[in-house]
């Protein structure tokens, strides 16, 4: 796969992510019983966060502040979000468990894992730095929306949260020791994390306690 | 009007939203009975968060690093907001809900939201990233105060506090299209927002809940 | 000194602080009863935090992305925290008021301390912002990890947590003023921000309430 292709596939991962955040995070707001600004910040923090963070880390600026279609997909997603907390519960009742949110959710977390770690490469960090972005652009925009509630972030709160995104990320690193690239891997880790996710919330894994 | 005057006035507004939020950061960490160290970091966490985080975003050096005459206006802000505290309540009870702290906080909001704008613009941002650039440097500085208080984000918990400096970003981002640039455009997102949030707390204006 | 020691001594400044503040945020962690990736999430986060504000403020990429050495050097102190933990609790019970955890925090805080005073007079900033440099490298870790744990950060509720690592930083940009610079300025600084710290800590020092 050449380099457009493996752009291309940052790019729809990156989209994919956007969208899929953007109504997790919506949900959320609205489970909060948060006004429409304080849902639609939730989403559009929920979808930009992660991604946001991975910029600035890799001294980029934010893609979010340059690009106007990443915006009209968050505000899209926000209200999808919206359509979707009035259909599942007429305005009232939690959506937080229901499938609809765990697989956005789940969905995400893959995609925005798969993009940060191709971010990383390109950028020419270390093995560290790759797992590091992957697991930060998956679990950072959650994390920032969870610390607005001031509630312990979903990082730790569940433990097969972040572990798929850092093992993304680590798989992307092995990936690329061994030769396979571009949009393959950048698809591989995708699958391959949103596959972990929703196995681990589905059979209910947790890590012993310390 | 010209690009000196228009620089100057993103200085004048810095000016008088470091000195705002100084005083209106000081009087949240007296209120929260924190010792002269804390009421202090409340200060200059206030003041300074929201431009660092804006200079961040596109990439710059944070100018609270950068110059020193900044932090001088902040630590006179502090010294204020310790006197205010004092005088009104003898060192005792609230000051949050005094005028004093609400005029101060719009203020700075005001202040911010429109340099915000004007580093945004000047940065190359995509209309989105503007809006965003104006909307955190208003609200990025009580938003760090509160997260250190572990509190949830005035940002979140009053409706017309993001949405004046939002709104205002959104005005910049008009008047810059219809040709409108420069200290006219900053000068007059300050007034639209410092209006906007002053009549938004006096008439108790909200959004409805989802 | 010339340079090279001086960079010398921030390199080691630096691998001490990792190793130590990476044992005391996993002994935080194990005293919050998380689990073994939460653990590691607090000793990762703890000892790499206030480099990568650090790094960030200052327009570099985080050196924890690009060297995979710090990581290692982390990850080890994570491995020696747990075993602390366990051998001072036998996996129950509190070490944090240990003096084993309040020595390896107060180690932490002065070797970072230290090197982000240089890095903040390497880079060109004002006095204040090595101050701050100084003072976030020093207390960003652990205040990000009491953050995610959802704790107003002890950088709030200790007196003498941050203020150790701000004089720490006003002392070298005085002993820079004096031509006292590199190797020499740096070892001092985290020699007396350590000594204060502890002595804090044993004399149970603290401000006056406002």
């Amino acid at each position: 796969m050449g380099v457009v292709s493996a752009a291309a596939a940052v790019a729809a991962m990156n989209l994919v992510g956007l969208l899929a955040f953007a109504v997790a995070g919506s949900l959320k707001g609205a489970d909060a019983d948060l006004d429409p600004f304080g849902v639609a910040t939730l989403g559009v923090l929920t979808a930009l966060g992660g991604g946001t963070i991975r910029d600035v880390l890799v001294g980029r600026v934010p893609a979010a502040l340059r690009s106007t279609g990443d915006v009209l997909v968050v505000l899209a997603g926000v209200g999808v979000g919206l359509l979707v907390a009035w259909a599942l519960t007429g305005g009232t009742g939690r959506v937080r468990d229901h499938s609809a949110f765990l697989v956005a959710d789940a969905v995400g977390l893959a995609a925005f894992a798969a993009s940060g770690a191709a971010v990383g490469a390109d950028a020419g960090l270390s093995a560290f730095g790759v797992v590091v972005t992957a697991t930060l652009t998956g679990v950072g925009g959650g994390s920032l929306s969870d610390l607005l509630l001031t509630r312990t972030p979903v990082v730790l709160r569940e433990d097969f949260y972040a572990t798929p995104a850092l093992l993304g990320g680590a798989a992307y690193v092995v990936a690329a020791a061994a030769g396979v690239r571009g949009a393959t891997a950048t698809l591989g880790v995708a699958v391959g994390v949103f596959v972990l996710r929703v196995v681990a919330v589905r059979r209910g894994w947790s890590l012993p306690t310390v």
